[in-house]
């Protein structure tokens, strides 16, 4: 039962049960999209889940980027079962819940190759690679066979600090036979291999060795292989590493700490004493890959960052792809960037990313040595899902036995075959401020409208003893029209409320007839005038 | 002068003078980003030219898309100017012009090869291959000596319907001496050169002939080699043509009579006569390659459209590249139809589409035929410009003598050099509804903020006697809780006004205060409870 994470690429949440006894894979948060405006987060709905809870025997991450772990914050509160993942994405963990003051938590570390018992359920953690260390897929022993799921991989025979995928374990594991194998969608699109990690190390030491002035280097806070990287260079080129941006701090520390990071001595300098060094001898690490507009790269590209003003001479290079979305920002920080005299290297001209996710040969060499009797892709929008079913119809799994299951379908396999027997609720779950839920369609579709021609707030005062308008009504406007140039506009439009009152006296008396008459009249006048469609809103005021 | 498409892509516009003469190349339009709310279009500041209007000779306009073209029927009512373009784009600002209701222009047809006298300026249109035909570049004789500007432009050495690019004439220019450069700058970014139109044709010719049901194209309207890409394909396969999207339909007409499409008698069909063939036998082309809301392919996507259902067995192909901004609509539409049964190819999956503009071979080409003195990257956003810059110094173009300039700019050429001597007004001039440049940076503001956390309207009701309230203060919002459940926060920050009124009756008198003191202790209530920020309006009436 997928309740996040299928038919869109967020919200990874997905639901096993047999018997008595559940098991959650994943509790991710999804970015608003374009139509969810004011929206700060999204989450999965956990309607089912809250009917049983009981039954639920924990919660497990398999690696901690935040459309896996983010909404644990939201959801642990109503739910209090533990957490199984790997050490890494356990420290990410714990600082979030930390932040968002959610206490009591158990969270238990799983290395990989462990094994773990959760009711009827074997869950045995494979190292898997991808753009965060300690990334795991999970093969699960169930009474009716075994579950394969992948977890976000991709191969990379020469990752730079996770280990590799378990290629021979999971080869063991299909031998034995599979039931089921789930497995990441995102990069279904893409023909051949992903580039291994080490690609972008050539290409940043290449940049760093020439370059003249400071090197600063924007990634992922939790590309730690990136990092690392960079920090090679830096050492090999004999530049001391700063780093700018709290998040990127954070992490940064932790995983030094955890020894997911390996730097010298000396190595990293703190930012307030960088200018002492002649530009040469600097390597910045910043976060801001996104265009987030208060990460330090945002905030040095549009001048308002206290420590780093980017000079003529620096060189910048955005080691990541814009997420879907994210496109015209981070176009806008580059040319800014540009236009301060930085010389930019980004994944438009240079090998400077590589993503973490397996192109269509690894993903055909996962269904070679899984073998799998069912296949389910997840972590895709709608058309991977369909491009992976294919792939794997290709690879020799029967056509009946491919599920391309959206949120909330409730997949059972029995000894009789797969079917999709139901549907759970599994809608969006918006978090608004402190609010989580309360945002719903109506109050979505409103900020959408007001957006697109603003509001018109008609102010009707009625005489409680006669029935009739006690003064002018007022009408104010926002994001209509402008207030000078619309002025004659507005006046006019009170002078047609007016009038519609002495026609229509007699007539009108119930204060919805009111409302909708007098947001019929202006809405036509409106639109005829100006061709626009502002949301009018009338209010009554009886004195 | 550019006054449009430098530092973005859209709205082309560049003025050149000497002394009482200007010329203008190209009115275009740039559609909104995303930051620009409601707003219907974008086109050129053209302060400058109503200054001037006595010294202009006529627009000239290189080919006929949107960028190039869609600000004529906002501005031609303002400079009562001739047009000079190829036959193609005649027609297409002819259709356009008379929708717009635009009428009186004269619209001067000239072939390339030809030369036109604007005042002191001699123009020689030169055949340049892109993605619409009839694109030409422009050799422009001036007393002060030659300047060549590109228009948009690739090589494309067999292109299919379009005259490539007279790289002969370029030569020839090139090697009389030219003074200036102006050469497109979109695709600056990518390595190598643009493939040839030709590719798409052998992909949608494979993929029709495979195909057993029935074959969908979407592609632009104006992207008429593809076209008749799809038309020959159709021939070959005993397959009829119908189209969908009346710009669509009339493209195709229009370019049948111009002889820019060729299809042999009884290809094309009548939609309506479509379902009495074998699914085998249709290929439809419609619109809606960018996810347009209204279009024939997004009505078909959304089981909208009257005459076409998608049905298990169909093929379709999205014929183009989402322009920036579009992705996600585009990816939403292919999921909905790969969600009705269809087999969907995409350009992230097969070679279905290529772009219209050079890549840096090509680009360094142009360079070694054309030999400028001076060179201005034009039609791109900073980082475009930026890197075309370089490129053309990496080609010996003396860095001293490359400016990138941003809309606005004045670049005097004299015999002493050139000079940026100044800057005329350039900013966006927003086209919402009717009204043209009436929205300004105020509305858009409060449009923006209005979509973030809605708005609450604060009606406060004075006795005009007493100054004290009459009524209970009136509160409704739009777009911030939702009704039921923000129920009872509203009704509380009624009371908190009543209560501030009863605290503070005697200082507060003056209604711009008393209007300030209600927005700050709304906005503060309301940020504590819910971490949102509406817009507080309040409305003061007075009885």
């Amino acid at each position: 039962m997928p309740l996040g994470g299928l038919g869109e690429i967020g919200k990874n949440m997905m639901v096993v049960e047999y018997g008595d006894d559940i098991i959650i894979i994943d509790c991710g948060l999804m970015f608003p999209e374009e139509d969810m405006p004011g929206v700060d987060l999204v989450i999965p709905d956990i309607t089912y889940l809250q009917e049983r809870k009981d039954n639920i025997r924990g919660i497990i991450i398999t690696h901690g980027h935040e459309d896996h772990i983010g909404a644990l914050p939201y959801i642990l509160p109503q739910l209090n079962v533990p957490i199984y993942c790997a050490p890494l994405p356990q420290g990410l963990i714990q600082v979030k819940l930390k932040e968002s003051h959610v206490h009591n938590v158990k969270i238990h570390a799983v290395q990989p190759g462990e094994r773990i018992d959760l009711g009827l359920f074997n869950i045995e953690f494979i190292s898997m690679c991808h753009s965060i260390p300690d990334s795991a897929g999970l093969v699960i022993r169930t009474p009716a066979g075994t579950i394969v799921h992948s977890g976000d991989f991709k191969l990379d025979y020469t990752p730079v600090d996770c280990r590799p995928t378990d290629l021979g374990r999971l080869g063991q594991i299909g031998a034995e036979g599979v039931l089921l194998l789930m497995a990441d969608s995102t990069h279904v699109e893409l023909a051949g291999y992903t580039p291994s990690e080490k690609v972008v190390g050539e290409t940043i030491s290449t940049i760093m060795g020439a370059a003249k002035g400071r090197v600063l280097v924007t990634t992922f806070a939790s590309l730690v292989s990136r990092i690392q990287q960079v920090m090679d260079a830096a050492v090999l080129y004999n530049r001391k590493i700063f780093i700018a941006g709290r998040g990127m701090n954070d992490i940064v520390k932790m995983a030094l700490k955890m020894g997911y990071l390996k730097a010298p001595d000396g190595l990293i300098g703190e930012l307030s004493e960088m200018h002492r060094l002649p530009p040469n001898r600097i390597a910045l690490v910043t976060t801001g890959s996104q265009g987030e507009p208060t990460s330090a790269l945002v905030r040095i590209a549009n001048r308002e960052h206290r420590e780093v003003q980017i000079k003529q001479g620096d060189t910048v290079i955005i080691s990541a792809s814009p997420i879907p979305g994210n496109e015209s920002v981070v176009a806008k920080t580059i040319d800014s960037l540009f236009k301060q005299g930085a010389i930019v290297y980004y994944d438009r001209i240079a090998k400077v990313h590589v993503h973490g996710h397996a192109s269509q040969e690894e993903l055909k060499l996962l269904q070679s040595l899984i073998r799998p009797q069912y296949f389910v892709p997840v972590h895709g929008e709608y058309r991977h899902l369909k491009l992976h079913a294919k792939l794997a119809e290709g690879m020799g799994v029967q056509p009946d036995n491919i599920f391309i299951l959206e949120d909330g379908d409730i997949l059972e396999l029995s000894p009789n075959g797969g079917k999709v027997t139901g549907h759970v609720p599994a809608s969006n779950v918006y978090v608004d401020g402190v609010s989580v839920g309360d945002i719903n369609g109506v109050v979505l579709r409103n900020r959408k409208m007001l957006s697109q021609d603003g509001i018109v707030v008609a102010i009707i005062t009625l005489d409680a003893s006669t029935g009739q308008m006690a003064v002018r009504p007022d009408i104010v406007s926002r994001g209509f029209v402008d207030p000078e140039a619309g002025r004659a506009l507005l006046e006019e439009s009170k002078d047609m409320v007016s009038r519609m009152f002495e026609e229509e006296k007699q007539r009108i008396s119930d204060s919805a007839v009111i409302n909708n008459r007098v947001r019929d009249v202006l809405s036509k006048f409106y639109y005829d005038r100006t061709r626009r469609r502002p949301m009018v809103l009338p209010v009554l005021v009886t004195v």
